[in-house]
């Protein structure tokens, strides 16, 4: 049985506050918030108490802390509860600074502190399902990769304004999915851009319409085409073409429900909302933590999967800047 | 918060146990089965306790039981719990005699005891898309309903041997939910039907493949065909053919991976056990039993729905038998 | 070479008359129509001549008729066809009349006539690519054949007075799918039905919404629904469940594209009308055709196959008439 | 009616025969082919005669020449139809080399003469659907292109040889698709690009795998990937996302035939032979440049649409080279 303190009691925190109480391996101890209100009300919830971060982290009988407060704050909770010697689970992204992931998982690494990032997709059972299949060789060699991302709509202006940019925002996801899928690493990155969905995003300077291709040391190569704003719902597919065939995660429907009429033969749309579109991807990656936790097996998601993902939109954006095709080291 | 006592700690029971502790507006507090050990452990893992039935009958404490026993104890727990008024939440079937049933719901009348009978496909999220589609007038008025409800594979002879027969213990549901979405009952029942599958069926006299034809007073029709073994999953679709189009409730596939190879465009087979395939189902029934309870709203499933599924069933063998149309009244 | 004779230059005339002509085993010589206009319009358009009936008849350069006249002249046309010696292929039915239809064929039978009735849904791509699929044992053992078959629109009641009513109409083409698939004819046959499209259907005492079931002596199993009114086009699909899987052919859209919005996933209606839905069935059902009148293979569906479909059709009525079920002979 | 020359009788010469006899505005003259002999053999089966190149050029009651040599001597072809004063259908390319596609073009504007180049995806019922929903505002304004082209298995090294390359044998079509499609011409590219499915392929300095990202001036972005090899058929598809929505193209299975057994619920692949994929594209392609040859619209493609395909098709190569984002004037 895990011990855990939650940081931060949002909506995200709220979702694993739920599964860590479901879990018979886990229990939800106690919870950190700003606001110590709205702490306690979450913590009630589950039969446990607010605290504040200190009295958590001092507390020899927490095994585990959840991050997921506001992003600017990782990076320091981290290395807090690093020095603590809490085993760490923290949603993405270490911090938006590239320089300071660097300097954050030196300090996970000199503390010898078990650090998973949250990376949620590659707990998807559709996504899960691709990546075992082409482990198992169903379709032979992948030689090309493509991901489409597309947001269901934009997200306020004000989070967009220090959200860091589309790329480390939101496609920082689809820059682990192309590594954890390829099997490989990305040696080449090219990206394009533009601002088309509203004058806002096009105002603060980010892109909401984006292609970026990726290509490993093998010749593989990979193609991630986001959108900011898809009106028919959260748009998340992947396609991997191989010497022997294909696999494809298709959409998640709001139902099987299909309505035929004079219009025509209507689907439901995708789910539109991260939560409805990937609920059993946080239960699963919640139990590989434990799994980590329990030293069953090494994290799932390490430290340095968040920064070699940081590493490709910071490629992409070198890229947009100058035309060029950008080497990542 | 209601207080509930499960009866019957087997598959089904442990999925309501879940279920039940999961909620928080119901609490766990006993657990009642003919092994106590079994009823210990399930007990257990829910912070629960084991219970004998008479103390948890008495116990004043006690909301609700949830009947999950095996089918020849249901009319009897039935009655026993509505002379200790309590709340009954009974799996179905009531009884797999139509005369015992009908004694069973005089007693539940005479003690106005609160009975919701476990239909819970109506509640799968599917199922019930297509409802409200169709009661909002989306494709007008309902003419024809298909019903396709396959088995993905026979279950064993031992327990087909008592099951009471394919349209009594299987299509109990497709009758239920034919009624339910036709919105009128039934008043002519055609079957007809074959024991294709297997030996062992035939030999004890039951049936595996067959068609039944409902026709009710305005003249709609239903249909519904029927499989104890279809080998490519559990096959569970629903048409509703309407004056302005049509509703279909299609299979829900094990994931949505699709792979294209040179053997074709294979998609994944739907989810074959009842468990994977209608776990929000059991969810949502839970949650309007809770309703109930609490007086929100009236049963969603009552007594006599169980009791008219079996008419139909009853009305099937009938026609079987005899080769005529049966009127139900 | 074949050198034909057309009877009869309504649409269906023309489509066979392009068919015809752009065979390289077939020249269409002359065309016969009550009004010769007619006949010398649609025979201008493929090098070919107006004529009479009897002149046709008389030619001994002629080696087959086709006939596709009204329906009421069927039979006759037949008749002296046969008598003339001419290869003849005819539009479905042979007569609406069941005893008409057995005299015919009694005289196709003693002039040892080539008959060649014209039940093209045989030949469409799809059905056939389901029938050899099945005969190649990809599903094992059929047990339950579903066929649905559903107009795009009521026809004009004009027609429908002498159509002979929706089940000789209509559901002979499903009558002669199911024979044929099933590869085993049906010992019983139950119908029920009801006029809820329309109220001038109801006013002639035809019906337009219709399950028929039927059961072989091995207690294989077929059901056919049919409706004169799909507002989402033309439904035509067919299902067999077998020991090993199932094989379905789905309906064929109008494109390929699909539109996503706000309101889902729209994919295109099935195509609408039987020349749109079924152009290739026809081309190879007259490739099928002077095969057999070049003797290279019998006449893949032969007039027994028109008066067994009408048997069918008949006790279809008769059950409908009495609610019992009814043997075929 | 338009009496055509067709010079060159090999398998896409054949196709172009049997459209321009079964079409009721043209009729096959004479074909012109190196080989006479082969010549002779495809007119005749059209009533047609084979001719030498400069009879049918200096025959008055020529009106039109159908070009479907091999790709070499189009330019010249061309060249000598428009001193001619023909009328010319000219299969893609023009030439692969893009100078000699200019000087081509000038001669044509020289002498007025009308040239219809056969990108003939553009006329697929399919594509066609996508551009006109498109054009009707169905999903406001266009945004982002996504088009997946992917060849069956490969073609002959000694075709490969001589190909041109790629990008400008085969991924043509889609650089004229993405033109016609954006409405927009691009103005800068980038292309990224393998060899991975054949050492063959990488013996002769050829790619195989590939991904070109098209920018426009308005910020409209375009992205294609190809593959010269995929097992599961012919991969054709087309997706247009925009500010309503998505409009998309997907393949054409062989059969609407549905197989579900222990294995998966198994559609058909793709169609896997361009003349299996597209024949209707090229029946309307001829009737829209028959429609041209008679005034009643400019051709539907013209000699500079070859010319930017091309150009686009320069630019990619120039980018993989250089790594660099090219900008096309």
């Amino acid at each position: 049985m895990q011990n855990i303190t939650l940081i931060g009691a949002g909506n995200i925190g709220k979702l694993h506050a739920a599964n860590i109480a479901a879990h018979p391996r886990s229990r939800l101890v106690n919870v950190v918030d700003i606001d110590p209100a709205n702490g306690e009300s979450l913590a009630a919830a589950y039969g446990a108490r607010s605290s504040s971060l200190e009295s958590a982290l001092g507390d020899p009988d927490i095994d585990a802390v959840v991050i997921t407060s506001a992003t600017s704050t990782h990076a320091d909770l981290i290395e807090r509860a690093a020095h603590a010697g809490k085993r760490i689970f923290c949603e993405k992204p270490i911090d938006l600074a590239y320089e300071r992931v660097l300097s954050c998982l030196e300090t996970v690494k000199r503390y010898e502190a078990l650090l998973f990032i949250g990376f949620n997709r590659r707990f998807d059972p559709n996504m899960a399902h691709l990546k075992s299949s082409l482990d198992s060789g169903e379709i032979g060699n992948l030689e090309l990769l493509t991901i489409c991302s597309r947001d269901p709509g934009a997200l306020p202006i004000e989070y967009l304004k220090i959200s860091g940019g589309m790329w480390r925002d939101m496609t920082i996801h689809d820059f682990d999915l192309a590594r954890w899928i390829l099997g490989e690493e990305p040696v080449t990155v090219h990206g394009v851009a533009s601002a088309l969905t509203s004058d806002a995003i096009r105002d603060i300077g980010d892109i909401d319409t984006a292609v970026v291709t990726l290509r490993c040391a093998s010749g593989r190569l990979a193609v991630i085409t986001n959108s900011r704003r898809a009106v028919y719902g959260y748009d998340q597919r992947v396609e991997a073409h191989g010497s022997d065939g294909m696999l494809a995660v298709e959409n998640v429907p709001k139902s099987t429900l299909v309505k035929s009429t004079q219009e025509g033969v209507i689907k439901q749309k995708p789910k539109d909302f991260y939560m409805d579109r990937y609920p059993e991807s946080y239960r699963i990656e919640w139990d590989r933590f434990l799994n980590a936790c329990e030293g069953q097996e090494p994290p799932a998601v390490h430290g340095w999967d968040g920064e070699r993902a940081l590493a490709l939109a910071e490629a992409a954006y070198e890229s947009l800047a100058t035309g060029k095709m950008i080497n990542v080291s």
